[in-house]
């Protein structure tokens, strides 16, 4: 992408009125921008960090045999009524449509996808099952705030899982925590994210989070320093010693929530009559197991965790590109600089090519360190000399020069 | 994917109350499930055919300088009051949130798109440009008809562009109206569908709209005999001649609209001040087009032109699957339809494999002509015993027997 006309606006200033460190970033930097308190849009640079983010979820999903669907937002009213949440839930958005019917937007799925399964599952044949979307959701928050950690309309997968049993739920959940934190690693939390025990809800006694620790984060725990479990505050009261190792000693952490996980049991296949015929031919309840990412607020925990003085520090698996290619010079090294960024192309590497001229050299390193680009490749009358370019490494202090010749094999090393 | 495993159920019986074959056949086949009146869910076999339709349209927009990009639905009131349509548009959705505000839910993004342009756009120098997204919208309808064809909620692409100058804007619509031709070319109803003049709003005389010939039309068309451009019944009164080649000879048809494309010109940036500053220094209005198709409605008129009497017939570009593996027996004939199935996954050909074994062939085939895969390949104890596979085309009346080692080339040629 030629970043003389990419889809952006770079603000050198901190913004005022802001409660965290990834919304200014992401907003200064042009990868979101707000349309309103707790509604944004992800422009170009964003978007592309989006679907590498949704990218890594949906191939850990599958992993887990989960089967992607797509169910809708607006939803009606009965369904939200038979579970009891059309008064419970304060977040519910509610609204009227062509005569006067009313509806729900879905802030999660249970209401759809339990009725759903309840036309296809009809023998312990049928199980187990699991079905993932990827999906806009809605919450009518009293306060939306931190940018995009904690947003009105935000983009979440959800998955649904159906058991016969109760071992077979809790085998399947299993796998999931362990895709869970596969996901977090491969977005470049891994090491700042907990499986973190939590109230369970009716069914099971607790429920796990996974919680990244950050100053910006809503959520106190308590993290074991023996075996590295933690519990959240709400029911660090019930555990004076670690519910895994035993262990008594906790460090206490700020930390955001970037996925929950569900045993719902029979909460909502009751409701729906969710029934299937067993072995024996007896009808029996489906038990069910949720599983939630929110996308946005993992894309914004991934900015507070990854970051310095002078912007984003985008890990490579998440990164809008690669590589930011920049021009300093005309003429000649502006011919070089266009070379190198169609071989770069031609070779696959993702690629954003600082090719304006009006811009000095310290404008353009500082949006390079704003954006966050893993890779930062510089072709001026200097390295030309030495059919050079200087490479560095946003995470990392010192450039190095290194032949023309020989930067998509570096690259294709790293 | 094992068909046993597939999350969907197969109804055999035409369903009462709908009016239009798509409508019958996608939610029969376990594409589609209706959650209420206009509302949908797309199944996995749906959501197959959705993404690769969604990828031909993003490729097509990538393909035009479209930067993609989401923006959100629910949306601030005093942005659609700025441009007079929170009380004149009557389709709109409107809900209040936390604190009485009051949101719309968007059923098109000029309200947002302009807004979010005007803090990029400042100097000509910034233009053209052209962004775009893929996003449920809402239209609160007061009746919802025809399946997936016109819905309260529906997934839609829209690109807006934005010109310093009208020839510009013209340039690049004519080049929109190419890649629309080709996106419906490359969904399999090239042949049924024509480009139409329609009425042009407040800006442009005329607009242009997609419309595809089928008899669940809600539209009239006149498509002229010569030169094949058609005219929407609402201009027909106007146009005794075709405006392209002055032929007078047309036929009446009944049409869907499956995509439409305006130029706004600055009926949006007006009441949004976006404005750009040009080569003369002088203040001016940006000039835009908008140009919208409805994934859902495209995938339902791809069912009403593809289908037959036994079920839905796919072009293979956006069918869910490539092959339908069926397996006619057990034992050594299913370790030899493994072995296929194993062998199809391996070279990457998209393959459901019918793995059933409690279901006749009969049942089997009328199956798998309702799903209406493009390629049938039948494993049975005849079959094996000649080291081969029945293989047949959806589209076509007669099989041939060909020997498992050709299946994968054969395949290929295709």
């Amino acid at each position: 992408m030629l970043q003389s006309k990419l889809f952006y606006k770079i603000n050198k200033n901190k913004l005022a009125e802001v409660d965290s460190i990834s919304h200014d970033l992401l907003v200064r930097a042009g990868f979101v921008d707000q349309l309103m308190a707790g509604v944004y849009s992800y422009l170009p640079l964003g978007f592309l960090v989006f679907k590498k983010i949704e990218n890594i979820i949906r191939q850990n999903m599958i992993v887990v045999d989960g089967q992607e669907l797509l169910m809708p937002a607006l939803n009606p009213k009965e369904n939200w009524e038979k579970t009891d949440r059309w008064n419970t839930l304060d977040v519910l958005f509610k609204l009227k449509g062509a005569g006067e019917k009313d509806y729900a937007l879905a802030p999660t799925h249970e209401e759809v996808v339990s009725p759903l399964a309840k036309k296809i599952i009809l023998s312990y044949k049928d199980l187990p099952m699991a079905v993932f979307h990827i999906q806009n959701k809605f919450r009518n928050e009293l306060r939306a705030k931190s940018g995009i950690l904690r947003t009105r309309e935000f983009m979440m997968k959800d998955l649904y899982s159906f058991h016969a049993s109760q071992e077979d739920l809790d085998k399947y959940y299993d796998k999931l925590i362990k895709a869970y934190l596969n996901i977090f690693k491969q977005c470049g939390i891994g090491k700042q994210t907990y499986r973190t025990l939590a109230s369970g809800g009716s069914f099971a006694k607790y429920s796990d989070e996974f919680q990244t620790i950050t100053s910006a984060g809503e959520d106190i725990i308590y993290v074991c320093k023996k075996c590295g479990l933690a519990i959240n505050k709400e029911i660090k009261a019930e555990n004076d010693k670690c519910p895994k190792c035993e262990a008594i000693d906790f460090e206490e952490k700020k930390a955001v929530e970037v996925g929950n996980i569900f045993k719902l049991g029979t909460k909502y296949s009751t409701p729906f009559e969710l029934n299937f015929k067993d072995k024996d031919s007896q009808e029996k309840p489906v038990l069910m197991g949720c599983y939630g990412i929110g996308l946005g607020r993992l894309l914004g925990t991934i900015v507070e965790v990854n970051n310095d003085e002078k912007g984003i520090v985008w890990p490579e698996s998440v990164a809008p590109f690669k590589v930011h290619l920049i021009l300093l010079g005309k003429g000649k090294v502006k011919t070089t600089a266009d070379k190198i960024y169609k071989t770069l192309l031609e070779n696959n590497i993702e690629v954003l090519y600082d090719d304006r001229e009006d811009k000095s050299a310290g404008e353009k390193f500082a949006e390079s360190d704003l954006l966050g680009i893993p890779y930062r490749v510089i072709v001026s009358e200097r390295t030309i000399a030495k059919n050079s370019v200087e490479l560095k490494e946003r995470s990392k202090k010192d450039a190095k020069i290194i032949k023309i010749s020989q930067l998509v094999k570096t690259l294709n090393k790293n």
